[in-house]
């Protein structure tokens, strides 16, 4: 029996097909079926560059909870029925780095295999290897939509902040409060924050960083985003989060806002030619302190569960990004075009099937 | 000129004196002219043991928020008439301790000094050394109820919690919810804690825990702490900090709660002969990775600037502790009783002199 | 076809068997043939309590290095024939506790499971689950005899020091030099602590850990533990590793020698009915900062070919332990009965097959 | 009574002046007579441009062992004739920032501070502020080249490995092995790395590398560094530390070579006007994990003494990097002008006045 799916066909063609077959869960794989999906910034990328070859010919779409369809043998933890979402980067847990402590290194979903039953989520069925690890249970009480921001804006935003090493009531600059620079002021003020300032241009996008806590609001529009932040905090900030920005140079302006002994965390994917220039003054010539590290969205069933379980607890409310809402699968091609940029009251949309 | 004060006079006496000298501030010391104190369950255990010898003739007291009276010579940044707090833990800077990350070696207060000149907070004057970097700053919008909240029961709660290593959605017990567990629930609010657990007894303590963020009260009348906790949780929490208790066998019911590899902190003092004893078997004959921290409360200035900081953003209502306010120095002897422990209705009294 | 194992058969039973089925790898295990064991005092202890009960019936041993005989499917990394050494801990990889970084929850190994195929290394042949994050590739120019030793008394004294937090020139207590002891002093030697106390009794002890790089050898006979220490270093120590002593006295002996703010560890197994009583005054009535835990071994691939690693490159020479060889599998008896404590020149025997 | 000293002049101009007074100790000050200097390639730097205008007209040098001349007012530690080491980063230790964990950030050394009592260390003698904390004693058994070459050398070597967060066997590319690279060596060492790449081209380097520990010897004579390294590991290394190389580009392959989630430092100073360009594929596009951090040199007492500390107990031999020693102050300008780089076997030249 096939299934439907949006489908990658070639550098800027995405088609619906109805003759996709549907996955057969192997050893230890978990077959989904999507609830709720959304469109990403990364999805459009893709499309436009086909940065992926391995995707041709499958669907498109990374952001998604569900429930669990069917599961192949050796799944322990998960049941037909079940109510679950799937991180983004989705893992190869039998890795010796995960030992390590690394758990990025080794990804499993059909952007990097080439495993024809691998594919995007934005399809009725949806496979996901080594399930029990790369599958997160929905607690009670979080909704759909809560569950779906959380699998790549909250895993990559949280995981910026994470390496930000804030200390309690320490001021943080999010550059870009597009969906993961809100997330990253989530997770700021999760972390014992204090003054938050959010860097952006949209009306709506100030108005849900306010509301998620950020303090001060700076329009790029206005002039030096260093040069206003340095003057509202009477100096340079403690730490920085780079959440976007077509433009690398945001990531040369956080190094120079943020203080010796600071953190600068970078959260945004440079997929063009640009090269990071950092000027040699702004890190004091190599010796200021100054850490620089460029993050990967997390994934595993642990951290995004997790994140949810804050959700659950009120600590954050992932779902005011959520601008717009579609009901069928076929408003899928229009919620991905508002991810290009042209809907200025978009942040993100998601889609029930 | 004299000044008054409530002295420590022996064993259970405490009196009202007013022919103390001024004193006079020296060398890189200030002044200080309360606003507001609050009394400490510490003060009632020193004046009841006299824990402190060299206190005796001098004034109680080390939680107080007020205005710069003098600044000695080489004080760089205060001047009289500042808003300033003061944190408990009054500490010598000047130690090389401090450059290997451990600031609470060499304390400089008058419990620990027998300079005449040092004395308690609960007194017209009170005199601070190595000023500039043991007295803080009041933030613009912070209040002198939420600054003196902050100088004592908040830099135990935060520093408590700082070293439970939590990520985010972790379990967190907060075991005794007094002044020092209620900050300890925001302190793990804001370290992203999920799920938190607060154990008392106390209906006052129990409704500021809810507002605070707690996410379940558990009676110790009820039953064994651990008991109900494991099956509220389903099994073992992440971690746990005891913030109280006459009895250390809390400490030990945290070490049994808590899961393998989890963190317990101990922000009570144990002044009793009781010894702790550890039953092997909850903590897997040695093996399983449970760490034990007995903490002491954190100085210095930027610690509790951050705290404030954090109190001005909104992050924490640390005012919502103080349960009864006094005008008029002649009130601390009442306010002093209810740390004692025999108002029910009592979280934290302070007094304006 | 059957094979040749010493198997435990009752409490302080344990006798040669010739009728055990060799197991048949399957799905991800892989089957070694041992080339050296080395007997544990943990086996003395297992065969006289049989703590696991699993265990009867079945060979006992779990120190390990050999050949890899064959592989079950879906074994990536390892291929018959290749050298490899298998971690003591032998840990369930699948499991999202690994996601938090806390790699010692799910043992897989015959202590634990009650698969008939699995159990000890006194066997001509030895199952290991999950394998190709359960055996460790012995790097070339590292010897059998350095391979066996890391896989217990290594990875144990390695991690117990790992958690001291050790800074450049600290000082260390390491309290029981036996073999795991020893293997304490090297890890701490390559975390950059200066000066090494190490506290036993046995002359080939002492010689060895002054040949690994104990500066000072304090001979626990000659009179109270703590006193003999802060009496050479001139005050308390930075840190402190228990690593044996049937005693668990010791561990409070530890937290009295070590300094606020210092840290202490434990890699000894406390499988008797004592309590771990701390005396209320040496860790400053719960506030000084003193910090315990109690640490199991570490399993995994990676962290036992980083030590081999070490070995490889002249780090450290594990092989120095390594007392008494036996040529010819029916030598363990004898060698276990070593690990008793009979033999007072005795460290570790090993046995090649 | 004036002193002897050799006095930066103008730009590329130093010269002996014997008219210069000799400071008095203030409050907290201690005057050390050195015993031993060392030139160091920064001072070259700074005699050719002049980069500390506030230098002018006084001695240079920063690199000192020697004994204590006279203590001022307050100074509780030291008394005449100690022998003591000065960290080259001389702090002020009455700094909030202090507190913060970071310890670099406001400096008392004369080329911050217009004090005219202020110079550097190339004088009959030398005055450093906050003595109790910027003074150093060294510790019986360590001669006084090891000390000297412990107050700069060691510092930034040992705080450049210090921020690999380096575990037990892995590997580090140390990229110029001139003496700050050669003390990374050490440093790295004794943080348990496993592999070691010295990246250099002179066999005096060469040599003393092999020595202290490096397996592997690369000459970017050779060939692309990063090119060189990878081959002989067989893929990236964990970690790298940039210790030297007038060109900027050593840092841009440092984070080529160093695998995905690994660590860079820098401690080199690239005080020209290159900018630092960073590949965006040698970083994954930002997402690779790779955190990137330029250190400073690290003062204070605490740390200099661990390091000599080190020394004292034969960790490592710092002595070994010393290829030159003079005796008699007037060799200074000799000593000085091979760190201009023309003398091929010079390493370290030290001078005892």
């Amino acid at each position: 029996m096939p299934m439907k799916g949006y489908v990658l066909q070639d550098i800027g063609v995405a088609e619906w097909r109805d003759d996709l077959p549907i996955p057969e869960p192997d050893l230890g794989e978990i077959l989904i079926k999507p609830v709720v999906v959304a469109p990403c910034t990364s999805d459009v990328h893709i499309l436009e560059t086909m940065a992926f070859p391995t995707l041709q010919g499958r669907p498109l779409g990374h952001e998604v909870a569900g429930v669990v369809a069917a599961v192949g043998p050796g799944v322990r933890h998960f049941q037909a029925g079940d109510r679950v979402a799937v991180p983004s980067a989705i893992v190869n847990w039998a890795n010796p780095m995960i030992q390590e402590g690394y758990d990025k290194y080794d990804q499993l979903s059909s952007y990097f295999l080439t495993d024809p039953r691998l594919g995007g989520c934005f399809a009725e069925y949806f496979l996901v290897k080594d399930g029990d690890m790369n599958v997160a249970r929905i607690p009670d009480g979080v909704s759909w939509e809560q569950a779906v921001v959380c699998t790549d804006m909250g895993t990559t935003g949280f995981e910026a902040v994470n390496w930000l090493h804030l200390k309690y009531g320490q001021s943080v600059v999010v550059y870009g409060i597009g969906a993961v620079g809100l997330m990253a002021i989530c997770a700021a003020v999760l972390k014992g924050a204090g003054r938050i300032f959010g860097v952006g241009s949209r009306q709506v996008c100030f108005d849900v960083a306010r509301q998620y806590g950020a303090t001060d609001l700076v329009n790029y529009r206005d002039g030096d985003v260093s040069d206003q932040i340095m003057e509202l905090n009477g100096g340079p900030v403690d730490t920085a989060v780079v959440c976007g920005g077509a433009d690398i140079s945001a990531l040369a302006e956080a190094v120079q806002m943020v203080r010796q002994g600071g953190y600068i965390t970078n959260a945004a994917v440079f997929m063009h030619d640009t090269e990071f220039v950092l000027p040699n003054a702004s890190w004091m010539y190599g010796t200021g302190d100054k850490t620089i590290r460029g993050i990967g969205t997390r994934g595993g069933r642990a951290f995004l569960e997790r994140l949810m379980t804050l959700a659950k607890y009120g600590r954050f409310q992932p779902e005011l990004i959520v601008t717009h809402t579609f009901h069928g699968m076929e408003h899928l091609p229009e919620a991905l075009s508002m991810m290009g940029g042209q809907v200025r009251d978009a942040i993100k949309p998601v889609v029930f099937f």
